[in-house]
């Protein structure tokens, strides 16, 4: 079978051996008569000189594969009518576990009050985690990754998704408690998609919500805050500390208040990461699906928009 | 059955109604005739004027219980010839759990290489735990707990103890293969009681055995660590950072070099706390073992001191 990569070509050197190891069948080529290839690869940021992706050539696809796990910008594509599939990378969902376990585990213990100044301040002690109620917005593979692994570690672990939907070993409030959610989260995940339901969710009222001190931590989509609420937030101390790992424009401009605020921590967009040697696996899965018309893993809906 | 309390005044207030409700039928007493006590229940810091404790007026005590994990300092007392038992304490246990876990990730992510100073570091993303070698030395209660939690968040986790004695889920080394144990530590988490052979265990030879860059993890016992040897390794560079919770003298005094080491994380020992509720369920368990005979939980072996 034949695939075409359309991805930026600094990534050609990590994915490609990847690719062909996982899928040893697989011709994978950046250059060719459109309408002979039976897949496309694609990653954002391709083409490179900023256009949009023309799919329509690519009249024999059955498959159009993301290896990022957003699918925001290229889903509205009108071009795109080949099934399009996510990434969900092993990989990438125990980054993500790593990530908000740390996190977490951080604003739990109140880390940053032992400043290294010689005062012993030994004189409160943390709850434990069945003491502390932390609430993970979004229940997709990421999602109820995270929440599983905070569980695990004794965390009183709600879950929230639009749909309400079970997820084993969890309590899963559906979308019309969102306020219930948020008042319990002493510490609030989001791991939601970047949908037009999702946009602005977190805005002045929806903070307002949240128990006195609570701490955010998003690596999911910079445009599920509104930057001026939690700013307010966090300086009217209604909100103890936001980390933030993703954000409207990336890199975060150098002079964006976030940098500066105390109440705010940026990490850059290391939450999670595609690692080609998992996410590979999943590709040469999907490939072979397609090929054989068997359904494929992690359609994309598009009226959902993930 | 009857209780003296031989612990400072200041606890009384907390640990008087836990015992109480734990053990409905115990008498607790902070005075009266020695000999009319079945037990003691013992904490450090008493008597308070700063004398030995003398249990030998104590003729009928079945049973010693100590409020704290660590016995090194009334294990020695030559007064002390009834059965001593310390205290394991499951929210103890849950409590060390979450510390190690919490400093484990952030070094393992490398929280501290994100400052917020305005520069996009994205360019390294961490590897995953199932990539990350952490070592635990001491394999009791506390360092099982911790080694399991650490293997269930994905990190390859080695064990070590002086007998070598298996763990269910942990490789675990015997103590004549520490060298192998620390050359394999990334990370290093240090659980082992002060006994005479832990004593200065981290000295100079043993710290230069850690791979180059390696963090330590010290909520056991400051007596472990090498002061000297410690500085000097993280001098050096070939330390990475130190993590410590325990010191020789506590409270760690405000003009002690650790407090301003940039290598070294200084908490005022609080990785675990003795939590009433939950260790007034043991006292109670052992009391009413102590009345009827039966055998005592966690009772200490003198020539082990632990």
């Amino acid at each position: 079978m034949r695939a075409f990569f359309a991805a930026r070509s600094a990534m050609w050197s990590d994915w490609a051996p990847a690719l062909t190891a996982a899928c040893p069948e697989l011709d994978l080529a950046r250059e060719g008569d459109p309408a002979s290839f039976d897949a496309v690869i694609h990653a954002p940021g391709y083409p490179e000189d900023g256009t949009a992706m023309d799919f329509r050539p690519f009249t024999r696809a059955r498959l159009v594969q993301s290896l990022w796990a957003g699918v925001e910008r290229i889903a509205p594509n009108p071009t795109l009518t080949q099934p399009l599939c996510r990434m969900v990378d092993p990989g990438l969902a125990q980054g993500m576990v790593e990530y908000c376990a740390g996190w977490v585990l951080r604003a739990h213990l109140g880390m940053d009050r032992y400043a290294q100044d010689g005062i012993w301040r030994n004189d409160t002690v943390p709850p434990l985690a069945a003491e502390r109620s932390v609430v993970v917005l979004g229940m997709g593979e990421l999602g109820a990754a995270v929440g599983r692994a905070l569980a695990a570690l004794g965390f009183r672990v709600t879950g929230w998704s639009a749909s309400g939907r079970p997820v084993e070993g969890l309590e899963v409030l559906p979308g019309s408690r969102l306020d219930e959610a948020l008042a319990r989260a002493e510490i609030l995940v989001t791991l939601l998609p970047d949908t037009p339901d999702t946009r602005d969710l977190l805005d002045a009222e929806r903070l307002a919500r949240l128990p006195r001190g609570a701490v955010l931590i998003n690596p999911g989509r910079g445009t599920l805050v509104v930057e001026e609420a939690l700013i307010a937030a966090l300086d009217a101390g209604r909100l103890g500390h936001a980390v933030l790992d993703v954000f409207r424009t990336e890199p975060l401009p150098a002079g964006h208040p976030f940098w500066r605020h105390p109440g705010i921590t940026v990490t850059p967009h290391i939450a999670a990461e595609t690692r080609p040697t998992t996410a590979a696996r999943l590709v040469a899965e999907n490939l072979r699906r397609a090929m054989d018309g068997r359904p494929l893993l992690y359609q994309v809906d598009r009226n959902r928009g993930y």
